[in-house]
């Protein structure tokens, strides 16, 4: 297949968006967005490093890889919008194989009106994507991971570690009664976009997406906002067969798994019961797993409440006293 | 090199652009742009497709590869305001070196006061060059190919070819007097953004730069303003080394060299004085290489007076009598 064929076959026919004056089909894209902020965030998922024919078929390929970027407006708080795609594709891939990754993309970007508005298509040895999402945000009203004070509450959305083991599951090849669950989560994440796009009322949030494991996503915010960020590790949230069918591997798992793209933040003790609502409001799981300090001995790390004692939280996941 | 440590190596110490409301160091960028429309361009350069040891050297990978990415904002009129860069490399490259091909990035941009506002780093087995970047053009200014009218002058910025021939020195390990200056165009390319800023009073421009030759870039501009493209063979900018070095590829290198990253477009004939004041202002040189005619014989095609004759170009660059 043609490049121009190829790009005529994933043209979309129309554009959601009003903001889309030009799509697809000339130098590149124009877009209006005369009221917002606009939130740019672009990542690459490479053959062989972030996944592999056992981890993910073709269309899984292109959904996840859209997903952690969505997950990344998201993590700003903002409104997914418009996407490009930079293809590295080798000759050994059939089109029709191609034509699955940006269905994955399709499927996921359908579900927030998100518009394909351009990219490229170019050959090399490994399968490469390269995505850059644009998303918006009212005026000034970005969520950023510097903004967390003294008594917030620590919040997480959904269950952690469900990923991580979804792809320990797929390397391993190994089924059990309930497996799928923990493969769809790794494969089709669900970035967290409407429960944050309803949270806008809440002035202040800090805020991250769980992409590297919420020992890493916590220490982030702990180090921007100069503050202590106190986790409990009894109430750190997690799907009941991961603790039956790992029990050995759960604190690995739930703390430092990643790519769950859940979200990591802190709100005011004041706002805690109105996020509540937002999250029942979209069908998300919410849960408060901690509270920030703003203490010398604290400040700047993350710390885990776990079998009695406090102790430094790395961002690879270990404890220990000292720092 | 930790990605941690890299990151910060290549993050800005300030940002050139008020718009940047934040850079390098959340989960994604935020910018500001109310009063402008946005153009959004992405463009992937792989190793051993684009470039390899014997034709670009670090620095000029990330140069050229920015530079082809600006033209297409170019293309549109704009200005470019900022960029993201997703890499993938090979184990085998120093840190050294891929600072390297930051470094060539940054002294373009530099020139166009633009940010480098976030991205990815990854491994991989070949190295690849995925960028976005993001300008901005008044609303509703953004000029388009498909706004060619009955008699306007078709033109052209600079000279044609230089680019293909001096990859072609590059890949046959040639040296002559003055292959340097086609050396320097392949790896060096200069997008005509200020000639094309400047260019803003003029109402109407059908616009395209030159990435795949300009036999290609004509027929897109006659294929989607509906109307037939003529170009005079004889009028076609190219160096005089070029005519004396490889006078019998000349055609070649002028009609298909491609990746000149020159500007062709389209402008009404009461507006070429105009043109041609603004190229002066700017240092850029510009010709007159034709006309567009509304006539259903010619429509939808270029055409090139070569020899006497006047036949179909096509888009590879060769001439035929018949449709």
């Amino acid at each position: 297949m043609e490049e121009f064929d190829f790009i005529q076959s994933i043209k979309p026919a129309y554009y959601r968006q009003s903001s889309v004056i030009k799509g697809i089909g000339d130098d590149a894209a124009i877009l209006r967005h005369t009221n917002s902020d606009i939130i740019m965030t672009m990542d690459t998922m490479v053959e062989n490093i972030h996944f592999n024919e056992k981890t993910a078929a073709p269309f899984y390929i292109g959904y996840r890889a859209l997903a952690a970027n969505i997950s990344d407006i998201a993590a700003m708080g903002g409104k997914p919008v418009s996407y490009l795609v930079s293809v590295t594709v080798p000759d050994r891939w059939a089109p029709q194989e191609l034509q699955e990754v940006y269905k994955g993309m399709k499927e996921l970007a359908h579900a927030y009106q998100m518009d394909l508005i351009g990219g490229d298509t170019v050959s090399g040895d490994q399968l490469s994507l390269s995505i850059t999402v644009l998303g918006i945000v009212d005026n000034g009203k970005a969520r950023y991971r510097n903004t967390a004070k003294e008594h917030d509450i620590i919040f997480v959305t959904g269950t952690l570690g469900d990923s991580a083991y979804g792809l320990h599951l797929l390397l391993n090849e190994q089924a059990q009664e309930g497996s799928q669950y923990f493969i769809n989560r790794h494969q089709m994440p669900t970035p967290r976009v409407s429960f944050i796009n309803q949270s806008v009322p809440i002035e202040r949030m800090a805020l991250n997406d769980v992409s590297d494991g919420i020992a890493n996503e916590a220490n982030e915010i702990a180090a921007s906002s100069h503050k202590g960020l106190l986790l409990d590790y009894d109430r750190i949230p997690y799907h009941e067969l991961l603790a039956k069918y790992s029990p050995d591997n759960l604190y690995q798992w739930i703390l430092s798994g990643g790519e769950d793209f859940e979200l990591l933040g802190t709100v005011p003790l004041e706002d805690w019961d109105r996020l509540m609502d937002y999250a029942n409001a979209t069908g998300t799981m919410l849960t408060a797993i901690g509270t920030v300090v703003d203490d010398e001995k604290y400040n700047g790390k993350a710390w885990l409440r776990y079998q009695g004692d406090l102790k430094i939280l790395d961002k690879s996941g270990y404890t220990h006293l000292k720092r």
